[in-house]
């Protein structure tokens, strides 16, 4: 075979690949969005078809022939092909050895698990979601056993969602936040104890908040040619390439703040998605490279830009006429204090920036224990609410709003939610290499986000997956510096 | 191989079937309307793929030899069993000589003639959608030669929708109802001259009219837990088993009579798909026989039933109320008139059921001029033009309102129009045996359609593709007669 046809098979595997995700992702989102209830069950068979040819697609001996002779002959390729077969290889060392029908299983398993998420949240009733999350878990801890035999089945859980990531890594970094910012939050958190944030509350017709909504993607310069936003429980971006990305959020009609963060937080998933490099976004190296990296960009619009003293005086305005008469009375600096209190609570989505981290060091511990076999599933909510009390002083009234209250899990997204924190730390890092180059808040005083837009894409979105997350970070950051974020943080507080 | 085995090779068979054509549906439904524009020619590219899958699934060695041993012991199996192996003998005789790169193709072509159909319409420009159309009806041909070199490819056409129709049968079938239709729409439309609808003109918002959906779907007594509803610029009706059933309409802000019938019609397509047998619903036999029975259900439901005096006097209250104070002094006569005037026009979904039948004739006239050749695809808005003054006496003002209205022929669906046709006169002939069993218009007049719903079910619903259409419909009605459904116009308009 010349290098030329095997360019060509590689490229035909890469158009069915693609297709297979794109047809099973478009079946979720429609599955969360619109479908009828009770189709559920014949969209787990049918996602379940997919997960399977997507599993043959990538084993077995066409494929493996094929990959073998992609590494026999990688010098001869190009950067991004030599880049392709390294992570096509990674990819057939984590699934080889998961059997075709678990494989299939575990996909109608999460759809089935999703379904049974939503109802129990909605019930107020962990027992009936008990059964599922009880599969999910053995399954995720079975498949992690199956793709590395010898290593920690966490430490295999956190190295997918962020190549190199170790428990042992973990409990550095939330140790070292941990001491540095349970005392900030308690410093800073007496000050907000008066905000008065009445004017935010009350009656705000979800039509205003949509109409809200567009104007933040705006703002935030999303191309609506390739971007669009629906209604969730849970807001989540999606993607299928760069040319269909979509984001949800959940309005409150009480609370114009909520939804208004979510937008700006799955916003700036979408601008990293948006911004993949065209000649990349259909193959294997097309989407985001990891969870963190993504945090890193949605969280950095969420907080760093959507919370800044500059962002919330420049849409306030809008605010204004939008939801007239309501703020009339509301100054820049009163907005400010409400989208920037810090209080302890009970919701992850609705943490502040100082105590985010310990919510999401709930879930690690948590999740740790389960999949180290130190905690059972049904003893979970006991745990979950003993953990709240201890890093946040605060008591779980009832499931819902507690154990139930992310989708994560649900979804078999083990070893997911570390990413959360550790994307805050690089967005700081980001932020600290940016205003080197660019006037940041001059931009965003204006309403102006293209420049951010241009440099993050310039060094992080065009890459799509070209370079690992550490790699990425690396060259643009140095190495993974907590109190980068913590100086950050206490800047913003200004203690 | 035993028998059981080999019906176990259906069963895995069939539910690969059914998960590739959900997953194509889904997509084409997502497109059709949330997804972001930009998306369409990578939907296009995926849809192309499964296209392939479902075309290898049903194609070459394994599945003939699957086929050929079903075939060989048809005797020994169950009625349901020697259906499938009927049905499936049909469609792969239908396939069988198609290339399969060609079957790929046409799918993507299907999603880039849809789009290219949805911007001419917006911008009013034949000329942007010709080319596309122009390879639609090239490849219609062609894949109607290949299924059957030996026929009339128009012949073939009309009978993929409706098993046994033909161009003679067709030619027989209108030429008898314009006989009589034509002369009958002369004499009533004089009297709806001067109906006063300016009630139902005006402001009627989109908000309110969706409220009214959800009501018409209650009153029609179609499962939410199995349907949804959705907004597309022309409505229809897509289902994915009995499970999963989806309407879409259009909300005119200034008439919220068009979205009522819209709903009515695709309610009576989602009532047939929701009641198809548990037992058959995922495998080859579900779903609706074709589309004239499929019409007969969506037009008897709209026009036979939602036309009626009964109908709209029992809705009236509900109208006055949702729409108040606008239909105060409206009377359940006057209501009546509005929704049964008659009256030549332009756009075939808001015709009137007198000369409905006059706008399928255009269109059937045109497409099979096209197929034999004697008709060049850029001379079809001239040609629609002048058929639309011939037989409706209407000047067609431009193409948006005149040949681009319809989605059907830029989704491939030539040989389709005949069967809306069909389907009303089939419709006509079930009320006349529906009223020897039942008292029809004393359920419509309660607003408990319970009775004929349960009707249909029992005779035509369950059944889903058990038996072909003509069987069908002449187990229950005898013999296709237009005469019944005209004497039923007649009744209706009292001449």
């Amino acid at each position: 075979m010349t290098d030329e046809k095997l360019l060509q098979k590689l490229s035909e595997y890469e158009r069915k690949r693609f297709a297979y995700t794109h047809a099973s992702g478009i079946m979720y989102y429609d599955g969360d969005t619109v479908a009828p209830p009770g189709s559920y069950l014949v969209r787990g068979d049918t996602m379940g078809e997919l997960a399977m040819l997507s599993y043959k697609l990538s084993t077995g001996k066409r494929f493996e022939d094929m990959l073998g002779e992609l590494i026999a002959r990688k010098e001869n390729f190009d950067a991004v092909t030599k880049r392709k077969i390294e992570l096509l290889k990674r990819d057939y060392d984590e699934i080889k050895n998961v059997p075709a029908r678990e494989y299939a299983d575990y996909a109608r398993l999460l759809v089935e698990s999703m379904n049974a998420w939503r109802e129990a949240k909605k019930n107020n009733s962990f027992e009936t979601f008990l059964p599922f999350l009880t599969r999910v878990f053995e399954t995720v801890k079975r498949f992690a056993r199956y793709m590395a035999p010898d290593s920690d089945p966490y430490d295999t859980m956190l190295d997918r969602y962020e190549k190199g990531l170790t428990v042992k890594a973990c409990d550095g970094f939330f140790g070292k936040l941990r001491a540095r910012l349970v005392p900030l939050a308690a410093e800073i958190a007496p000050r907000y104890e008066n905000v008065d944030d009445s004017a935010f509350r009350g009656c705000y017709p979800a039509a205003l908040q949509r109409e809200f909504s567009e104007y933040l993607m705006g703002v935030m310069g999303l191309d609506r040619e390739r971007c669009i936003i629906g209604e969730t429980e849970h807001p989540f971006t999606t993607n299928f390439s760069k040319y269909d990305v979509r984001i949800t959020t959940h309005y409150y009609e009480d609370s114009p703040v909520s939804s208004m963060y979510s937008v700006i937080h799955e916003g700036g998933h979408a601008l990293y998605e948006l911004g993949v490099g065209d000649d990349i976004t259909l193959g294997i190296c097309g989407g985001g490279v990891s969870m963190a990296i993504h945090e890193s960009q949605s969280r950095f619009y969420e907080n760093i830009i959507g919370r800044s003293r500059e962002f919330t005086a420049m849409i306030l305005p809008y605010l204004r006429k939008q939801f007239a008469p309501r703020l009339d009375g509301v100054t820049p600096e009163e907005f400010w204090r409400v989208v920037t209190v810090v209080k302890p609570s009970l919701i992850r989505t609705e943490a502040d920036e100082v105590t985010y981290a310990l919510h999401v060091m709930v879930r690690y511990e948590l999740e740790k224990q389960i999949v180290a076999g130190n905690l059972k599933v049904k003893d979970l909510p006991g745990e979950w609410n003993r953990l709240y009390r201890e890093y946040l002083g605060v008591d779980v009234p009832r499931d819902s709003e507690g154990v139930l209250q992310d989708m994560h899990w649900a979804d078999g997204n083990v070893g997911y939610f570390p990413s959360y924190a550790i994307g805050s730390a690089y967005g700081a890092q980001f932020l600290r290499e940016m205003q080197k180059d660019i006037d940041v808040w001059g931009g965003v005083s204006k309403g102006d986000l293209t420049e951010i837009n241009g440099w993050l894409c310039d060094r992080i979105w065009k890459y799509g997956q070209l370079r690992d997350p550490g790699e990425l970070f690396e060259s643009i950051c140095g190495p993974l510096d907590p109190d980068v974020f913590i100086d950050y943080l206490a800047g913003r507080y200004g203690v």
